[in-house]
């Protein structure tokens, strides 16, 4: 545990005896202080029941204050330039006026150590600038509890009053449709390699994107990167128009170079036009609130059931009977349930 | 309701007042009694609360009869000429000595009224053939319903005696998967097309395949078949090979003209003694069965805790704030559970 964490938790474990301790992070929130906001992104991703509590009375007084931001979910496989892409769409956006926060959703980070965002100055120019706000990756916790917290972090960033906050997520496990369901614009960078080009990006995560980014295309696009965007785009057209009538561009570009993030720049303002104008941006958030809670509750509905199941001796008794055969799986469920 | 359905809904009414009726289907299905197995499916597949109880109640006076059997399903794309695969493959079974059941999955059946199997004359060969016996799709019954009596259905075939059961499932949904976790042996049934070959098959599915036939080579393999192959080959290669040591193999045939369907019975005899010689088999029906258990009670747990909390009015009330942003999920489910 470094020092600054040991004493940012200190600073959390003294001060929620203070009953005045929500009051100061909200206002410290709604008056720009980006280090009270570090504090309550940290209180929101802690694991402690009584951490838990807090964060939620806190989000509970700062939601009058949420709903303003655009949040754009940007995902690729590792090595597509992420970082640098996030760093140069966050100095445009700046220079267009905006503040920038940027959070990250990595479930690999507990055994990693933290592979995205954790080296700040990996974004050294975006994180000096005056409109911008980075968090690392959440360094603990588990899988879902990650994704839980990111989309609280977002929250507070909205409260905060962050004009875009850009979600960066690996290609790992389910982290691209755990960020596609609390962003209202999800961003892939791609880039075109050797061979089964395609292979590489799952289907679903295609399905999922707003916009692709061909990135690491420096110099005139190569017969490789013709055939990658062509590629790109057939299989784009096998899906289903979404009922916004937006459809999905592919746009080749450098993000070292800062080629084609004026591209960029200019498709995120019109995807947010079309989505605004025809309605299609409150409906997907309405959306995504619903199939949030209904998750959430699921989870918690499992966790406490499995929780008090898990450590009985009969069940334990189940459970094996079943794995052998001899007692089939429906049967077993019937015995649990009357229980 | 046709007439013969009518009777066999009369029957089982009838009779499940009958202390001796679950005995009578007991003795009629282990002295394969065909008629008899067709009333047990028919119970197993009710969704009745009577009936569901007296189907578990077989079930457990079964189950030691049970798990002799090979269960292999069998998918493909529409078109890929499943039936008459199935038919071939049935027949070449019954003609190496075995006795061959058929089950169908598909969870579209509810919409088309039933698309596969639903036309016994399909497998005119095989329907009158002494040693198979075959199950046309469940016309009725939701999505999960359908998949879990096909597992029971199995069962109840198992005890009876059939050393080989093929379960048919169309590329719907997730039927694939609900099938490759009852079934031992896992057969994908492709044809070459033009254009976009591997992307009419999912990735998920390809994983999952134990072997796959491209169907409809009936002369000398074209130009797109030598591709297709090569693809399919390539496209495997990328997944890592399961613990069992076998390598999904690709074979060219036409079920039609009878070709390469000896190959497949090759393969699949090969298949099942490489599982059986290193353990796998028992190890791969242990794994299935903790998760069928696993998947029931979540279902059954969630249906219940969902099933009575819909029909409040706290809840209703909770769900549109939640919907419209006035009150976040993470909150609604601390009210929620305090309830």
């Amino acid at each position: 545990m470094s020092l600054l964490r040991f004493f940012s938790f200190h600073y959390i474990c003294y001060t929620m005896k203070d009953p005045h301790f929500i009051n100061h992070l909200k206002t410290g929130i709604l008056s720009q202080n980006r280090a009270i906001l570090a504090k309550a992104i940290s209180l929101v991703e802690s694991q402690k029941p009584e951490h838990k509590e807090l964060a939620l009375d806190l989000l509970n007084e700062l939601l009058p204050y949420t709903g303003n931001s655009e949040r754009i979910g940007i995902s690729g496989t590792p090595g597509a330039g992420k970082s640098t892409f996030i760093e140069q769409l966050g100095l445009a956006l700046i220079e267009k006026g905006r503040n920038v926060a940027v959070l990250a959703v990595d479930p690999s980070s507990t055994k990693t150590g933290g592979s995205i965002l954790g080296d700040k100055t990996r974004m050294e120019q975006l994180s000096r600038a005056e409109n911008a706000f980075i968090r690392p990756s959440p360094s603990r916790g588990y899988y879902g509890g990650i994704a839980i917290s990111t989309y609280e972090s977002a929250l507070l960033c909205e409260a905060f009053g962050f004009d875009t906050i850009l979600i960066e997520t690996v290609g790992v496990g389910q982290s691209e449709t755990m960020v596609a369901d609390i962003v209202d614009m999800f961003l892939l960078i791609a880039i075109s390699g050797g061979g089964d080009e395609l292979q590489g990006i799952k289907r679903g995560i295609m399905e999922m994107a707003d916009t692709i980014f061909i990135n690491k295309v420096d110099e005139k696009p190569s017969t490789q990167d013709h055939y990658f965007y062509s590629d790109l785009k057939r299989a784009l057209q096998l899906f289903p128009n979404p009922e916004s009538g937006w459809k999905t561009p592919v746009i080749m570009g450098s993000a070292l170079s800062n080629k084609g993030i004026d591209e960029i720049i200019h498709t995120i303002e019109n995807y947010f036009e079309t989505l605004k104008t025809n309605n299609a941006f409150q409906t997907k958030r309405r959306i995504q609130n619903i199939k949030r809670l209904e998750r959430l509750l699921q989870q918690s509905v499992l966790d406490q059931y499995f929780g008090e199941l898990k450590t009985k001796e009969s069940y334990i008794k189940i459970i094996k009977q079943v794995e052998s055969g001899e007692l089939f799986a429906l049967e077993a469920v019937r015995t649990l349930l009357q229980k």
